[in-house]
């Protein structure tokens, strides 16, 4: 079956869905190889998928393994996905904040390759965290505390594994179709009913402008609708980091901040918008949400009393006086990343105390000899750091105007 | 390297001549992941390459491994490929005409998969006949008789035994410049000054339409001259079987009869247009290139007056008067194919004794009882090729015109 898949896709045909689901079954059990994989990857790289197929692409990923379940369990079962940002913690603070709201979050998240590490890394800068619970686990914790946020399993959804190290093999990753299947296969397969897409935008983000960002949303939002979740987007700005804190600890840090009421307006702002309910605010200040996320994180194994503490101090200062015009989340992001707080390759680990604060943000008045922004560092690679964070930031007789929430893309009626 | 060469062919844009030869030294090396290679087939499938792209890639396919060469012996150097026919004997009979003309052949051939075996294994039908001559061998016969057939060396253009192999895989086989590349990589590596292309369109050819056919000529004409080997081509019947056998020896036998100046008139005509040469005509109807070919067969280790005797014999007879409209070349080759002519896999013996003789062709005038058709066989799959063969017949009232050689292609001027 496979030469009759790469003959349709290779002359700009439409696959059925047992052509699709006979593909992802033949990649996972060997029957069709990896030439074969990468040739259908590169025909749909250039042909594209419509939206039944990229539907049946996804379900067909998911059911490549198990299907997490949560009997003896009261929904509704609800997630967030990012698709990755400078500084963006949300999903620390989010998932306690919808368990408190009555909601069930089981929240499985990636480490990733980025400036920082993923939001797995973040929780592991708490000492005894474990992101590897196993089934029984994830249910219990689910159970006891209403969100959980731990690590894919193996088993879940192996078709995206092999696929997804095929498309970084072939340059096949910047395929929207490829890239709503590889996010929603794994979200699919925690159960869900309802899933929030935080889409960025901007110089920190994959997506660099608002009209590739909304492609991506607009796709995931019919597929996830049409694989029967009910599914809605932001596309969030990413041109300066989301809050102060870039950096493991710091992060976890900021989150606390906000799930205590505190901490910065936009990640705060940010939150209430993905979160979409009403009593979000009081929850965040009765420190409730703060409650639910210290006994998720004692459910997973973790001391919150021993975060990690910050490194060695270095401070950014402003050379003149005036309003912060750019504040750059990929420069700010790679100072991070230089230090030490994100990784290049899977195996390698993360340090949880270094990073970047930053203290002024676009718009913000700053006097010279004022402090922009502090690197947390341990000697490693520091004078990159600080050139990256001089590039950082202009400064300038007014910010450009910047929303943070862009736009946001729902399902469509009926 | 890779990924920049993926990247650019998966948008359309064009491979410098370094990228090309990086990529196919990658083939040969190993960096080059079979994935990637398979990607980059496909982009190219639907991408392209223009016509410098399709030089250089030819030519590095070429240098993957050795280019023979022909000290101590004057040139010209010429050869003629087919992409192949039912019943084309024409290389055992144009190789010596054009050595007794005074040109030197050094005919690399293959076995292919077909309705009947390769020239290689046709000639394997003269007892003895050896096919797998080392380098040393194929220079004095070249020396000696001014021609020879014989198989590819292992060491011939390794790059196009694998990327064949994987755009079999892949379905990327049917796209005009990786033909190109696959066919003049291994006549360029021969030491040709010149070639003739036998391009085939019809039901017994690859090519299925005269347009088609033609862009795979003139592509074939332009990368052969831009790689500096002189090169034309013809486009050439195949929708009835050229000439009257069609099997192992009984093509041996016919192309002999050829090489005395007898035989069928198309593959006669057909042979004198590929030779273009004034003398060829008075060479065949001297015997001199029946005399060549013999002293060829004997420096190949063949013995000629051992030739395989045919098999059993049964007649297709004419069941009313007329002329004959239709001779179809697919289905007399699929006869000759079941019956054991032909092979479907590279391993696969062939069988030399049988096949099919076609006594009537399009235009023929035939009485109702007269012989069609024989096939020689080996009760093996014998009522399949009855039925092809009764397929293959049709007779009525007035034939269709249809010319031999349907177009030439030339070289452009300067």
């Amino acid at each position: 079956m496979i030469d009759e898949i790469l003959l349709r896709k290779r002359d700009g045909l439409t696959l059925s869905p047992a052509q699709i689901r006979s593909f992802v079954a033949g990649v996972v059990d060997g029957t069709v190889t990896r030439p074969q994989a990468a040739a259908l990857l590169a025909f749909i790289f250039v042909r594209g998928l419509n939206d039944e197929e990229s539907v049946t692409l996804t379900e067909a990923m998911t059911d490549s393994g198990p299907r997490l379940s949560w009997p003896g369990i009261e929904g509704p079962f609800v997630d967030k996905h990012s698709t990755g940002g400078v500084g963006d913690k949300v999903s620390l603070v989010l998932a306690p904040l919808w368990a408190e709201l009555g909601m069930r979050v089981p929240m499985i998240s990636g480490r990733g390759l980025g400036h920082t590490g993923g939001t797995l890394d973040k929780l592991e800068a708490i000492p005894g965290y474990r992101c590897d619970l196993d089934d029984a686990s994830l249910h219990r914790v689910l159970r006891e505390v209403g969100c959980f946020i731990s690590g894919q399993t193996a088993a879940l959804a192996p078709a995206d594994r092999i696929l997804y190290a095929l498309r970084n093999e072939t340059q096949t990753v910047a395929c929207i179709p490829l890239i709503v299947a590889s996010i929603l296969s794994k979200k699919l397969a925690e159960g869900l009913d309802k899933l929030v897409l935080d889409v960025k935008v901007g110089t920190g983000a994959f997506m660099q402008t608002p009209e590739d960002a909304r492609r991506l949303a607009e796709a995931m939002v019919r597929v996830g609708n049409g694989a029967g979740v009910k599914t809605r987007a932001l596309l969030t700005d990413m041109s300066q980091p989301l809050g102060e804190a870039c950096g493991n600890a710091l992060e976890v840090m900021e989150a606390i901040d906000c799930l205590q009421g505190k901490g910065p307006a936009d990640l705060r702002k940010l939150t209430l918008e993905l979160c979409g309910h009403p009593d979000a605010e009081r929850v965040l200040d009765s420190g409730a949400a703060f409650e639910r996320f210290a006994r998720m994180a004692r459910a997973q194994g973790g001391q919150l009393s021993a975060l990690q503490a910050p490194a060695e101090r270095w401070e950014l200062l402003a050379t003149e006086s005036g309003i912060v015009t750019r504040c750059d989340a990929w420069n700010v992001g790679r100072a991070a990343f230089v230090v030490g707080a994100g990784r290049l390759s899977a195996e390698d680990p993360v340090d949880p105390a270094v990073g970047v604060m930053v203290h002024k943000k676009r718009g913000d008045s700053v006097q010279k000899g004022e402090v922009l922004a502090t690197l947390w560092h341990h000697d490693l690679a520091l004078e990159r750091a600080q050139a990256e964070l001089r590039t950082a930031f202009a400064i300038g007789a007014e910010a450009p105007a910047a929303a943070l929430v862009l736009g946001t893309v729902e399902a469509p009626a009926g």
